[in-house]
């Protein structure tokens, strides 16, 4: 199990990753690293950086010590401007121009606010249990009602993780449907967990929940479940 | 029924406005304005920019159109940093301290990108079928999978608009359940029509629910349901 989780996890690396995940080296694909390309910045956005609180800190440096046995795998992710896999894309959005003008500028959309401003968050992989774990700190730009988190943000971090959870069990996958639960709002700047996991598989479907919970795990947050489908490369998205 | 449409519209003005609309002159309070003070800009961002492609346009001016004979109104956002009005959110986010450092910088999420890169919206509510629509342009910097909007972009715009015509209808309230069908994939940069209505009320409770479409209509790329439940003043959220 431990084994097929560990090879999954490869496969995407050596097939570019997910959506958002830069393509990584083939002889360690799990290690952060920076390249000064014209065009990709292929800089780890899922590492501590000051605007993380002592919160994030602590959580990520546990989880981190988990990984070490090989049950967590740490998940890097990136801008991904692909600007360099146009090709690979081809598939999805077949009016080249139109995608070489619009994907010039694209960045993964969690990824794409300032450091401290928007989305800060570090993903953690669960192989023997098949779950992903997303901690996550709210910047100040993702405001809905004054004070608290916009449920589109919300959304936005449930849909990444279960995406995430998604792709590591049956790779590049859309989520297809999106069922949230919010019990009681998130104060801007807080840190909270998000809890993600499989719950059945039919198919190129894959069935997955998950909770947002609070750091001692005392407060919850937010419910949702979801389903994904698995994409197929021979079939074009227009 | 128009008279009280319109004298909510008037009244949520006169309160400083729903979330992301800043407080409006009682003169005449939909006019886009702008104001350079200091600490809050009040400039309306949902008209016309030099992002906004032939299609958002055309569709803006057909709603200002209908907006002529007041069946319509186009309903204005701002950032709102909220500087002005932090007696008023005490009561949500009672914690005055950490109120002050959170909120100096927070912005609406959905305005919270630069012009032309994130969400590029206006949304125009119709004051004899209670409901609203919202015209959307998704920016390169939405992306999910490669060439497509991400499904918490997605998300965030359709919680946006049910949100608005929950607050049209029963003033301030927060999301308390939505459900989202992804049908299609939506591609970066397109226009798409979101059309929101509310289906039921009971008590302080809300239920809405909204479709997304191409321009042409012929396409449905998403559908929605969701519950949203008025905010009383005299409770706190923490």
């Amino acid at each position: 199990m431990l084994r097929s989780c560990v090879s999954r996890l490869r496969m995407l690396a050596v097939l570019g990753g997910p959506p958002g995940v830069a393509p990584l080296p083939a002889k360690d694909p799990w290690s952060p690293r920076r390249s000064f390309s014209s065009e990709v910045i292929h800089m780890d956005l899922s590492l501590p950086n000051p605007s993380w609180s002592e919160d994030m800190r602590l959580l990520f440096d546990q989880f981190m010590k988990k990984s070490e046995d090989g049950s967590w795998k740490h998940l890097p992710s990136y801008k991904s401007k692909f600007t360099q896999r146009t090709e690979d894309i081809k598939i999805y959005f077949p009016d080249a121009k139109l995608m070489k003008e619009k994907l010039s500028q694209a960045q993964l959309f969690p990824r794409s606010f300032e450091e401290g401003l928007g989305f800060e968050y570090a993903m953690f992989h669960n192989c023997v249990e098949d779950r992903t774990v997303c901690i996550f700190q709210g910047g100040p730009y993702l405001q809905g009602v004054p004070g608290f988190l916009h449920g589109g943000a919300i959304a936005t971090m449930i849909d990444a993780t279960l995406g995430m959870c998604a792709i590591v069990a049956i790779g590049f996958a859309m989520t297809a449907s999106l069922n949230i639960s919010f019990k009681r709002p998130i104060p801007l700047g807080s840190v909270v967990v998000i809890n993600s996991q499989v719950d059945k598989v039919e198919g190129r479907k894959l069935f997955l929940s998950c909770n947002i919970r609070s750091v001692d795990e005392k407060t919850v947050y937010s419910e949702a479940t979801s389903l994904f489908v698995k994409l197929d490369p021979k079939t074009r998205l227009t």
